[in-house]
């Protein structure tokens, strides 16, 4: 028999706290024991989200204030998916109570101090924490995580990034200095803010590019890069708003290196895809498309998956990628959850699939 | 040479104002010269509205405060675009300074001011107005509108539900007492509202009924039916929330009378469609389809017609009918447009085509 | 340690096929042994539904013909989705076979083979089954599915009818011969069919009636809506087609008989969901709205549960009821599952949440 | 008093088809008297697109074969809205015949024949015609246009790419080695092909791309952008596909020359907007944002404007510039009518605003 692991979910209000609920009680290893929410404190959680009524369990949660002695009392794990900033004031005190941790906010992400304050405009809160910290991509950082106490869940536009670039980066096969990134998102990433550029009829037959030059999630995405890279990276990448509730698609640009050109009669995609499939061989949410099949969101909507695919450009010597996933799922509360089954020893299919 | 129409859009910034400001920009017989909202107050048109930019004059026009004075000054006819209760404080002055009024609020649509406090909940600030006001419905109040002073247009819901009934009940053909409206309504039919409620992920791929079994609507519903019936109608609406932009599509159960009965072999549909034929031959905005075709709102959406038919079901001796409108041109601006047409002695169809 | 019942899915390339293959696949007491397609025979189930690709089963999976000495070699349980005609053409085979049943299609669910001429246009070809299928709908039929080699389920309209109507009518709280049901319904209720009124651009931002008076599924609701009275009942049903992908939403307008008006002082709303609660006192997908709650598709998108409220208008002495289903779960593969459950004495929740 | 031209629109069933029929019924310099399709041949105007009711002629319109004869009897001007290759076959005759023509296939928009049949496959049918045809875009070939016999104009996806790179190639501002180019498009732009990969279900809350390296509008883009760089261009082009039914976005990716890094102090997209607002002074419907405004489909959609913005990345010394057109409009039927007004000396607004 297995262990039933006691969760908490921390802010779990929003559309990633809400999956993440999803995600829990349909886990079989797992019982969601507190869930927090400032806005909805003292309510079921029911009558916030009647859709998780066929759940046995699921009648007897309320809504309670973020408290960490009635976290660590109920809780060995806790989800944290409070917005940026909030999260950092909570989880040292969390640690010292001996909770695990999986923070879906951006501020365990970055490794330098002086990066989040660029990006994030504001000295970092516990800058003590970052080198403990493991970021959350579990194809990349598993050994790391399995003993992690404080596991940082990467953002998803970083997720849609990182996975297809880092063994190409690795393996030298495409210039760094010349990544350009362009990603299309679905509106639940947003979040469930209520500002009028989010209302359906101003994004309903809408598209629109933002927040780039220097988007936020630039920071954690060159990171990773230059990690991979062994060099520093940086990137162009323009993040757009097109009307879907869910999914990521994202276009990479690359210039090969001449690894690919010295070996003669080889079609680059093909190389990239043996790339990866050595690479992420055995790994059960990663799904590379060979021939002429392309990634597309309805693909991955609900699932944990990311997919991607390339071509290759002769006349202008480029590598295209292309990658989806579902950004609330694999770019959030899903990938959490991944990570929560490798720190806990289960399959890490357990209560994704 | 016809002569150019000075025209005000007080409350310009709502779905209703934006579309008036369109219609009016594009009406080879109207200038537009003050718009107004207290929100934009100073903006320039063009950086609120960029997509009026192709039009010559867009340029100049600044958004103001709401005065009385400086629209009198400036325009011969206003368009009231403002929220139900405000623009009774402007009407009274603007008459009085001889500007004539298509107020699009609920303001002045009822005539019986008790009806208006047990609908909106409140005494009505200028009922010696009531009984002055036309309901701007062109094709049933055509003389009426040609010498008003002020003009209460319809809501959209009220247009798509009594221009096809309207007929079919003076015609004593459809039974007064039996009437059920089920209607769909795109999403700016809420306003730019900022809730929750009205966000693109809570409303994209959400169907859900509201504001029954008493909306507010049906209080000049049913004024309306009452005075075509020459009986008290009361009827049931149950109005729906669906993730499109624009478009009402409203479907009415009816009772035929046995007037239908008496005669022998007829279809009840083939009848109902003669009798819309007749009482709208020549109406330029009214489409009554025959045989096997519906209505969608895709034939109507950017246009100010309303599209009806109907099909007979001889199992229940139900006639339903069902009408597609826009419903912030037929439905609000559009309309608005068609009433000033008339008290300008303008083709109807002038600036709508 | 629970069985592993072995399944076949026949006609598993539509939406419902689609659907069925998830749910089996996530099933922990099934195991997916053949998927049938004529469309795709051949072809491995990762090149056409690459979204299963977590699986681990999935990979093995590869589309035959449909084949009765195959599926019964192979599996135990088959669930047939077939275009309606086709299924009644391998069903009594397998039944021979000693394979139980359920289809999706229409096939089975009429009673009266008069009825089946009447509403599909040609003779049943196997009416002698007729007597033995058992009509697929937990909540009401729960004993007769255990036992049943044959379960026809319901459509996705009647599942969405059926339900709140059932338990009012058994106790006579509503006028059987007053029933006026309007539906919307999502896109992939038109199944996969590469039609132009079923493209993208014909069908978002459209909203359109289709299919009345005479909808097919009539037959099958008023067969069990007159059991549940006690006599014969018809009645309006007008279906309607919206952008979205899934979900079913149902508005009811029911005339209330005077067991209501007998007890003073009770709200005829309050009344119906107390019938409601006893009726469905521990249902784990039923889920009844008190108060000012009103369903909305979004909460049942994905999930096998219908829920249900009412509002009663004192006007007009009416309960409207509104209910909200996915088509494609509780409308098709999850009511399937449900049955399988059932038959298989699992949990009945099993594979489903 | 403007003379009312007589126009022909061949091939007018199709999303642009029905653009020009809804633009030339609109304008007030010409009389529509043919339109053409092999499809719904004999069958009325109104039955096929009721939504053109409420314009005065459209009730005499019956869709006719397409005949040159009868074409050049009844038409000075006829706007070809058949698919690529179809075109040609009609064009050369139609020229002898002395009718004016404005074709929206891709037939003639290539200088080149050789190119001509890289990217389409086929020798050019009429290769003596390319170099008559004049590149129907105004805002780079009014004077040519003003006399031409045969305006190819530009397809969707070139035009918004080609307007905003046009004047930083010819003023030296970018390499024109070094441009990558994103575009999303709206599904109108597939046309109206009953093709499963564009029905509802499988493009809503769906996001692909396709089509590249090797798109077919390369070749005009790449022709154009040579020309204004003077030297040869060869771009990277990836579209997308996403759920909108109008509407392109384009997202350009430009390496910035030492033309701007030589003057200090200066912010490139400073530079671009001003080049821009220099050489499209006047021009009505392009509309250049300044400082932090960026593009939207929506201020686009229904309307003959392109607008476009950029900003500048000091990490990478990239410029980044962003387009918004409506493909059916801009992108086709409404330049094509823009073409028609310079053609016959109207107000090149005429119709369009």
């Amino acid at each position: 028999m297995s262990k039933l692991v006691e969760v908490a979910i921390v802010g779990a209000s929003g559309y990633s706290g809400e999956e993440l609920i999803r995600l829990v009680l349909r886990h079989p290893n797992a019982r969601l024991t507190v869930i927090t929410s400032r806005q909805y404190e003292g309510r079921k959680l029911l009558d916030v989200f009647p859709q998780f009524s066929a759940f046995p369990v699921a009648s007897e949660l309320v809504f309670v204030k973020p408290d960490v002695h009635l976290i660590a009392r109920h809780a060995k794990f806790a989800f944290m998916a409070l917005p940026h900033g909030v999260s950092a004031s909570m989880v040292p005190d969390l640690l010292l109570h001996g909770v695990r941790i999986a923070d879906l906010s951006a501020d365990f992400r970055l490794r330098d101090a002086d990066v989040y304050k660029e990006f994030y405009g504001a000295d970092h809160p516990c800058p003590q924490l970052l080198s403990k910290a493991v970021y959350g991509l579990p194809e990349i950082y598993r050994e790391e995580i399995k003993t992690a106490e404080l596991i940082a869940c990467p953002g998803c536009y970083p997720t849609s990034i990182l996975l297809p670039l880092i063994p190409l980066l690795k393996e030298k096969k495409i210039n760094p200095t010349k990544i350009i990134v362009n990603s299309m998102s679905g509106v639940t990433g947003a979040g469930r803010k209520v500002e009028l550029q989010y209302l359906f009829s101003e994004c309903n037959e809408s598209l629109r590019a933002y927040g780039f030059p220097k988007h936020r999630h630039l920071s954690e995405i060159e990171q990773e890069l230059s990690k991979a890279a062994e060099q520093r990276v940086i990137i162009e990448f323009i993040p757009h708003l097109v009307p879907v509730n869910r999914g990521i698609l994202t276009t990479i640009c690359t210039d090969i290196t001449d690894t690919f050109e010295n070996k003669q009669n080889c079609n680059p995609g093909e190389v990239a895809v043996k790339s990866w499939q050595a690479f992420y061989a055995n790994e059960p949410f990663i799904r590379v498309y060979q021939g002429n099949y392309l990634p597309d969101t309805k693909n991955v909507v609900g699932t944990n998956v990311i997919e991607f695919g390339c071509r290759f450009d002769p006349r202008t010597n480029k590598l295209i990628i292309v990658s989806a996933i579902d950004n609330i799922v694999k770019g959030a509360a899903g990938q959490a959850i991944q990570c929560f089954n490798i720190v806990n020893n289960f399959d890490e299919r357990c209560g994704l699939v």
